[in-house]
């Protein structure tokens, strides 16, 4: 049986490396896995992507911004998660329409109806099986971003903030949103991502 | 004074040899004019544009379809039409927010409610002072297109039709659309134009 999961959390919180963990852990396994991401999942998104998160002379205004991510998507979906659904696959996604809110609602101030207008009309009725969010605070994270950072993470820390505040507030409200301290040691994330996973995996 | 003049139709129908036309007359008669485009009319656009209508192995959904056109007309109003607006220039648009309705409504089936809605949210109130809808049958209008076809001009003709009743709908019911029979030659379309536009020019 198909499984959806989805990681959620604010840049440097360590949800690149929990997912691909898990889909190396998994696919040792024997279990059909399929690691994907969001913005980028296809060819076409890794475009979509590059206009995201690039630095540009010309202005991205956010409602530009927003429509650019619920574009990429609805390609993803259509093309890469629910064809893999489809074949019984687990499929992991590093980020999944929970961004939408936290960074285009609570950070940049865009009405909270439009988003999730637009996240009903482009996932089809998709929904992640669990999404873990792995929460830590922000300079915390930072701290763990030894690189040139690109347009999202150069936001102020303020920006970050509401953010992280907002993935808190929509987290407290989705019994299928597992939050997670991501100050803990990567071990100990990993092992409270499986312990979450087990009684999911009773199920299929 | 400012003023924002748009051309529409389907493929074919001599909007974009028009537009030019009238760049052409109006930078000659001594106006500030600006040239653009939809979708494209910046950098950032031209990227979009690619996506929209290159030919792709992955499939473009009609929703990201939608999506990506309202975010090039955001991105081209924010950074290229209000600010040449601003500066006092005629900003002529080879296509605009009617194109989005008469194709992703009319043509693919999508909500006129939501295009509308997000139409309102890209434009931020901007409207043109006028628009031409330089009317065509589609048959005629694909004579004319002595190219490869992009990836909408590779639909069907019905497609084509829808998009090309769907224009005329929406004229009807806009007095700021003037339709102009594109059958005529270039030179009789032309003068239909300077015509509509001289009471406009008494005004500025």
């Amino acid at each position: 049986m198909a499984l959806f999961i989805v990681f959620e959390g604010i840049e440097g919180c360590g949800k690149t490396t929990q997912a691909k963990r898990l889909f190396n852990y998994l696919t040792a396994q024997g279990f059909n896995t399929y690691l994907t991401k969001e913005p980028g999942g296809t060819d076409l998104g890794m475009k979509i992507r590059d206009l995201l998160l690039s630095h540009h002379t010309e202005t991205l205004p956010p409602i530009a911004e927003l429509l650019l991510y619920e574009a990429d998507r609805s390609i993803h979906i259509h093309n890469v998660i629910k064809p893999f659904l489809h074949k019984d696959y687990i499929v992991i996604s590093d980020r999944f329409y929970y961004s939408t809110i936290a960074y285009q609602h609570f950070g940049r101030g865009l009405s909270y109806d439009l988003i999730t207008l637009l996240n009903t009309a482009t996932t089809e009725s998709l929904k992640p099986d669990i999404t873990f969010l792995l929460d830590i605070p922000v300079e915390e994270a930072f701290k763990r971003l030894n690189r040139q950072r690109d347009r999202i993470e150069s936001e102020s820390i303020s920006f970050h903030q509401k953010v992280r505040e907002g993935f808190l507030t929509i987290a407290k409200q989705d019994k299928n949103i597992a939050i997670i301290d991501a100050t803990q040691s990567p071990d100990d994330v990993f092992n409270q991502v499986l312990q979450a996973l087990t009684p999911l995996f009773h199920k299929i």
